[in-house]
């Protein structure tokens, strides 16, 4: 059988994301789901939902109801993060929030959570019991990753092993269980599946800190957000907790100075702690870190019991994933 | 087989309820939740369900998985609409967004709405994926129902129509589910089962029919809220739809004064009020309807093909509903 390319897979999700057949009233209630749904994205899930299940052999439809379980449950996340963390845009346009309200927005989310649950009920009797048990496991370690996220903001003590931990949880698990989902309605061997969702783990987590690293030294014009936001709102990241834990103590004293100021310059902060990340070349240390967990991914997909050639296109959207510069 | 009484069933649902291995990290995720779950409650939907299953000769324990989704779905309903409604107290203990914060209270009712998913799939193969839509479609009917309650706020059009599909949605469709998972995990037959959904349907809107009712007419120290609560706040209960439909002109203005009056003596405004409801007749009117759904409930469960013997805990439990003074 021939594999599909990305492109054919991206189509065959934004169709049934279309094909959804929403109520219309309240409208207050379904709007905001359509609303989100129609900003579109990379579908980075589904897609990769599909692969793994083509990788197998298997027709991608037969992967299709988990797939859009993904896209739902990665845009109802969305939606709640952006009123947890006060966000005002996304995708370039107004947060549900912002848009209607901080009401319509928790209640458009938790229906939006309902229909993610619900589209695995499409999945074939072998594949169900399975895919729900990993789907609510891996929902419920997103939000332990978001809240972890959120308690970190007002922790002065976060190990790089707590970040670690933290990326796992927020990204590396979904991005985990998209594989394995794809290769559960596969029927795959369980050796085979779990590989992938190993791979899933590590390249979420390589992900993470390469948009640390893009958050401080990327191009404003490809990467879409502001250069130094991280920056400027004190987030800990990779570059952070290392950069507290490296430097020297006069160093670390003036980064703790720029992190307590109050209302500073930001693009004098960006500049002044950008510095001191250069000058502790934690750059260069988040990107081995970044490497190691990308390695880890090939290897972890180099164990999976099919000819080379199949992987490929796997390997692509790996490949791909880690060369984006936005 | 001899049926539990409803107080060995609800013994039955704590115990499950305490056995639920909630993980501990990150505790701001997790101890809302149990906080939540510690209040207790009357647990009425669970022990609905369990009665149900019990009807049809089959214990009750196989219905637990249901009966647990449903009591952490409506627990998480709670959570999320105390945050809308911006409600301090809940059985007498603060709100989960008051003793934490909002972003807690959301990510959290978060959390246990995918737990209340994740309960289901301890059902038997030949009642998950019937007992999955079912739920679904549920809890998306309940999030409609909220959505139109907070929509009636604004709207001085509703009629008794909108009102009753609105009730029906935020507390009919899920003590009917209640009742129909009891009956589709017991193996009964489909015509029983969607005649015991029908009669969850009339129990739930003649129950809140009630709760209107008692909010002017009940007696304080029994009914645990204040009375009047529902004149204070303007909420567009069935009394108050009726009593601008069928107030003569004077006393519609009147009691149009009274809604869009600022800031107005909460005494006087209730006993204004209740004197417009007496002198319109609208509590007779409200009892009508409200009997009206509980007759309708109880012809529902006579249909049910079983002999009337084994209807008798069922009947009771429907019978202390509407009987409560609280």
């Amino acid at each position: 059988m021939a594999q599909h390319t990305p492109d054919e897979l991206l189509a065959l999700v934004n169709t049934a994301i279309e094909a959804l057949n929403l109520e219309q009233q309240p409208t207050r209630l379904y709007e905001p789901i359509r609303y989100t749904l129609s900003m579109g994205g990379k579908r980075i899930r589904p897609v990769m939902c599909l692969t793994s299940c083509e990788l197998f052999g298997v027709q991608p439809e037969q992967a299709l109801p988990a797939a859009l379980s993904l896209e739902l449950f990665h845009n109802f996340t969305l939606l709640h993060d952006d009123i947890m963390d006060k966000a005002e845009k996304r995708r370039n346009r107004d947060c549900v929030h912002i848009k209607w309200n901080e009401n319509v927005a928790i209640l458009s989310g938790d229906a939006m959570q309902i229909m993610a649950f619900d589209c695995l009920k499409g999945l074939p009797d072998s594949a169900l019991r399975e895919s729900l048990t990993l789907f609510n496991q891996t929902a419920l370690e997103v939000c332990e990753g978001q809240q972890f996220d959120m308690d970190f903001e007002q922790d002065t003590q976060v190990t790089e092993v707590d970040y670690l931990n933290m990326i796992r949880l927020k990204t590396g698990v979904l991005l985990a269980a998209s594989l394995k989902l794809g290769a559960i309605a596969a029927g795959a061997k369980p050796a085979d599946a779990d590989k992938l969702y190993e791979m899933g783990i590590h390249i979420g987590i390589a992900f993470q800190l390469q948009d640390d690293l893009l958050d401080v030294y990327g191009d404003t014009a490809t990467f879409g957000k502001n250069i130094g936001g991280d920056i400027t709102t004190n987030k800990k990241t990779f570059l952070l907790i290392q950069a507290l834990k490296r430097a020297d103590p006069a160093t670390r004293a003036e980064l703790l100075r720029w992190i307590s100021a109050e209302s500073p310059n930001p693009e004098v902060k960006i500049a002044a702690v950008t510095a001191i990340y250069d000058k502790t070349r934690v750059k260069e240390s988040c990107q081995e870190e970044m490497e190691h967990h990308y390695r880890k991914a090939l290897d972890s997909l180099e164990a999976v019991s099919l000819p080379s050639a199949r992987k490929e296109p796997l390997l692509r959207i790996a490949s791909q994933l880690m060369k984006r510069n936005s």
